[in-house]
């Protein structure tokens, strides 16, 4: 491990330098979802295509219908030799762009000067928009490479590098160049540096990612809108009907009523319940930050397996009638609602649709009509607990952090993993650093400096475990 | 009867005259529940003022906390001094505002630019938001006004007018407005024009109306809009809380549940009834028109029931969370909804409200907050069914229009005739024109040209009727 160590003591030295790399980095102003800053997503683009050429990479900006993809790739020349034909070829995910920073009157210091800050108990970070999303997270990556590259002269193993600039806008644009590129992107393994710590002290592999379905749900009743003293009382309402049907969606003990919704939802193995059970996530601790008390959802469930490995059912947003100051007297025709489902283990979105649309229809009375619209319909992901690539990053995790790492659920989801694995036919190992109180789409997102260093630590033991 | 016969001669040979009087009003944009249209709606006061001046009234635009209120007097000099002593003094009550006209894109032409339309039977129809609702039908009484001051030099009775800007907003201002102007105000008899036809054939006068309570209730439960990926399953959703109680507040019959609702609900004479059952109001008739089939109110009662003598919980608006194109997986923290009832007999709109409040207030989970504001809460009104005015104005409608005037209730509420009975002591009568085709409060709003011809002709037959 001689190597390994002086490419960790390599990353100590070179800290204050890959601050200011990263500080580069933060200042460009690359919001994808604005059209203004259209010319500062394509500088970042060329910032990181240039930060990967010097490090060796056979960079280029690939061009797409919005903001480019940085491809860069090291194999051959560019990597130790001794890896060939035992360690994976990688292909690491990161995005350039970043979230819209208003309002922008609730930041501390402007957005783009990035700044180091000490908080009250000595802790110090990162100010900045996207200084943990995903600039900090994804340089943590680069860094590594960047000592193995200083120490060693070459990459551990071969590494294909795929930063883009529209994760903040949905992607896409990456799912047709993934598909379109199939034979270039399809290798051994995905990491992604997008997820979170469980706590400062306790790093994470995140191995499952819920999947979504999500609907639109239109109701027309009357032709037009009415006059409630005219109608009211006689007329069909449609939001009336629509409250009722979203009101049937749970039962009183927070379960999901639709026929078959259930269906393909596994029971975890009792060791890894205990092991949840184990992280003692309070609702204090996880809903006291937004200001509540209570877990809303599943009663027999506990809270972190309701945020991870549960399915829910969601109301994203509804409209209808009169939504002004004060009051008018209307009798909608029309009412609409967004509802979305998270799915666990082998859920089927098209089931979850398909059933969701018929229990909607069941509790249509005459004069009402639907229409429906589909926005996504993802599978869950799930790694196996007990992949080797797993094990290797836990146990390199756990030398670094000097605690066990923990294998969680996360109840979002990274769209990308879902077509890296159904499309190219790969796993993604994800591991991050962001802590909960990193504010990121937040003002004052920040970035922990030891999560900055330590994470770079991090990656640069995964990489000299994956290469072993 | 010459004099009858001179003026409403007079009313058809001005009748082009007298519609583009209309059209000038109509083209001011009024909408009283927008602040943007407030030099609007002055102008509209400012409108009236100068129309009634110049057939001999003696006005002001008297200003008020929202929008002015138009009085106009014709007394003394200004009226027939053949009618004193046995001639009730009126006080005649209309509206200048008119609601808002959104959605914009279902008019077929600008709501603020009035034109004459022909419908395919030949029936001619005047287009315009406030065509009917309540510039047309308010002119109607006017232009009886302006017909006998061309033919006769004065009025034939003493009349008060009183033309206010907030109807379509609550009257707010107008009930302050009258209680403490009583004495200028507590004349013999109030008119009112802004109600409707039993059908195009047959006139009818409103002998009660439906009282109104107007509810919002805004629920909070985080203290931020959250990501439903991060949190869905675990945090309370006001969506989902508002859905469910939205959704308590019918029983399967129709029936309103809040405890206490019915209290002060009669139930009809038989003969009263009886006669409702003869008037055989189908849904084909009713409900076709705006393309429904079944009537959605009480299971147990005459479709008729429903819209007049019934009292009725509607839900007029709601929103909350992601109401644009496409997807956001958001959780919201807030979610709103406008909540009227329609009140009879002798319901008292404080208990309504507060028995409203309460049952929101019992289905509240634990993390979830609720405010209520309040826009209305008027007591229905009832007039005396053999009322010798009600006879007058029933000969007079029999005269123009060659059938019988029916005697209804109204479903809808024009609140300040609550206050003329109860602060005043003063009874109303209402006649209108309008019909039930005229899309009032929705786009394409119309006034049929000959509803607005002879119920101008009607209110001079009504005003001979009333000096005799």
């Amino acid at each position: 491990m001689k190597e390994l160590d002086a490419v960790l003591d390599r990353i100590d030295r070179d800290l204050d330098q890959s601050i200011e790399r990263l500080f580069s980095f933060l200042k460009i102003q690359s919001i994808s979802t604005d059209p203004a800053y259209k010319s500062q997503c394509q500088a970042a683009a060329e910032f990181v295509a240039a930060d990967l050429k010097s490090i060796g990479f056979a960079t280029e900006v690939r061009a797409t219908e919005g903001h480019p993809i940085v491809v860069g790739k090291a194999s051959n020349g560019a990597v130790n030799p001794a890896s060939k034909g035992k360690a994976p070829h990688v292909l690491f995910y990161g995005h350039y762009d970043v979230q819209p920073v208003d309002p922008l009157e609730l930041w501390t210091s402007p957005p783009f000067e990035p700044r180091i800050d000490t908080l009250p108990g000595g802790r110090k970070i990162i100010v900045a928009r996207g200084a943990c999303d995903d600039k900090g997270q994804a340089m943590t990556f680069v860094e590594a490479c960047r000592a193995y590259k200083a120490v060693t002269g070459s990459l551990p193993l071969p590494i294909t590098m795929m930063i883009e600039g529209e994760e903040e806008c949905g992607s896409k644009n990456l799912f047709p160049f993934v598909r379109d590129n199939a034979d270039e992107f399809k290798l051994d393994l995905a990491l992604v540096c997008d997820t979170g710590m469980w706590n400062a002290e306790t790093p994470s592999i995140t191995t499952s990612l819920r999947g979504l379905v999500y609907e639109e749900v239109k109701l027309t009743c009357a032709d037009r809108d009415l006059h409630s003293g005219l109608f009211g009382g006689a007329a069909q309402n449609p939001i009336r009907v629509l409250s009722k049907i979203l009101a049937a969606i749970h039962d009183d003990q927070g379960r999901v009523t639709i026929p078959g919704f259930y269906d393909g939802v596994p029971e975890l193995p009792p060791d890894i319940k205990a092991d949840l059970a184990g992280l003692n996530l309070t609702a204090e601790q996880f809903l006291g930050q937004v200001g509540l008390k209570v877990p809303a959802g599943e009663k027999d469930r506990m809270l972190i397996e309701q945020i991870t490995t549960r399915p829910t059912a969601e109301i994203n947003g509804i409209v209808g009638g009169y939504t002004g100051e004060g009051a008018k007297t209307v009798l909608p025709g029309k009412a609409s609602a967004k509802v979305s489902f998270r799915l666990v283990g082998d859920q089927d979105p098209n089931k979850i649709r398909d059933a969701f649309r018929a229990f909607v229809k069941a509790r249509l009375p005459v004069d009402c009509t639907v229409e429906f619209a589909n926005f996504a319909d993802s599978r869950a992901l799930a790694l196996d607990f007990h992949n080797p690539v797993v094990d290797k990053a836990r146990a390199a995790l756990a030398d670094e952090w000097g605690k066990k790492a923990v294998t969680v659920g996360a109840g979002g989801s990274i769209p990308i993993v879902g077509d890296f694995k159904s499309v190219l036919g790969m796993d993604s190992l994800m591991v991050g650093f962001a802590l909960d109180d990193d504010r990121v789409h937040s003002p004052n997102e920040k970035f922990d400096l030891k999560c900055f260093h330590k994470g770079t630590r991090s990656w640069a033991r995964i990489l000299a475990a994956l290469s072993a």
